[in-house]
């Protein structure tokens, strides 16, 4: 049995999400099918976490098993080859059996791109259009600090959500270009919607609807109530996942 | 009798070009379609030259005539709210009788774009990713100046083509960020396909299958079947038109 390791880019515009889901097209499915032909088996990958529908990725992290060793090069060029174009692989190697892409993973990096300028349909579905006269956009970068550290998530997900919601955020960046700013979170981990969610309510502060001591009111909520927004799939990039 | 001129960008991926065919997508039948519902009245709209099946547009011009005035701040936003969000209408105003989009203009500037680096398929459908190791830049960009001035492009445009194919190129100049080049291309006009195939024979040069003075007899031949090749669209984008 040989582990390979994948990273891989996709476009997430016209898939369903990464998990594969009856009847619908997803990343997974896609990967897993061409799998199939080059493997001639049935083979499934496991990812270092779910996309949603609509959110793009940089470098996504997968492994999967298999009986045939093919040389790294070789199977990426007949992955490639075989894959829709708004999937690719770039990067391929074998790894030791305890490598998991998922609890491996030791810290993730999201982007979240928003355009504060004038819409641009070439990039309707890669950037998050926001313009309002009234919007601070200090504020809207100060109220961040509220959510750096470790804290428990819970307002900021999914309201069903079961599992512990305690997450670290190790740091937030920002690269601004003309009117692009370039959200780059990174932490140990994120819960279904969290990244979404935070930028929707940091955008709340940036319209002065509420205040960066209201975020904090939030955050100790521990209630999605709380935080009712969610800031649209498309400008959301899983960068990088480390290990 | 109101004319208004239009300044518009859009994403030329889901549409068959610019021009209203029968049963198919097109820029010109969405744009007239919201004009439609807007002005309730069949309005004919002209813009400064067609685009091909998956070419965009930054800057794309065209005009209308039209029996109401409407504030074109309000007309914009109408039209804007209920097109297709792959199409946008930065800029509209009115203008005398006399302009025309078409037989006004000036020059127009064409940019295309082509990647050298890794292929990223979040830009599948904006840039033209070309990879060869025998690929020499420096002579690609220099092939270029066979191009530059008044010229007979009968070998650069369809072979069916029936009018005059006298055009100049002003200028063209390059632009690099990483591994991405951008060619800017601007004449007082350009024919069918004509930027497509100088990018491809350009490209021949780069690969050192034909030289820049190979390239000068393919010009004087003024003869499509010595010039074979042309460039994918996605690489191109109607930059501007200037009057």
């Amino acid at each position: 049995m040989i582990r390979y390791k994948c990273i891989c880019s996709y476009d997430g515009v016209s898939y369903h999400g990464f998990q594969v889901q009856e009847g619908t097209k997803t990343i997974q499915g896609e990967i897993e099918r061409v799998l199939e032909v080059v493997f001639k088996d049935k083979i499934t990958i496991h990812a270092s976490g779910r996309t949603d529908k609509g959110v793009h990725a940089i470098n996504q992290v997968f492994h999967f098993d298999a009986n045939i060793e093919i040389k790294p090069t070789n199977l990426r060029r007949a992955i490639n080859s075989r894959l829709e174009k708004d999937i690719y692989l770039r990067e391929i190697t074998t790894v030791s059996d305890d490598f998991h892409s998922r609890h491996s993973a030791k810290s993730k990096e999201y982007h979240y791109l928003i355009d504060f300028g004038e819409y641009n349909p070439l990039n309707k579905d890669y950037r998050y259009y926001y313009s309002h006269s009234k919007f601070d956009k200090e504020k809207f970068k100060e109220a961040f600090n509220v959510y750096i550290g470790e804290h428990d998530f819970r307002s900021f997900t999914k309201a069903s959500e079961k599992e512990n919601t305690i997450r670290t955020i190790y740091s937030i960046e920002f690269e601004e270009k003309d009117t692009l700013l370039v959200i780059k979170i990174r932490g140990n981990g994120f819960l279904h919607n969290q990244i979404r969610i935070l930028v929707a309510m940091a955008l709340e502060v940036g319209m002065s609807k509420i205040s960066s001591n209201d975020l904090k009111t939030i955050l100790e909520a521990k209630n999605r109530a709380f935080a009712p927004k969610l800031a649209p799939a498309m400008g959301l990039y899983l960068y990088k996942v480390e290990y």
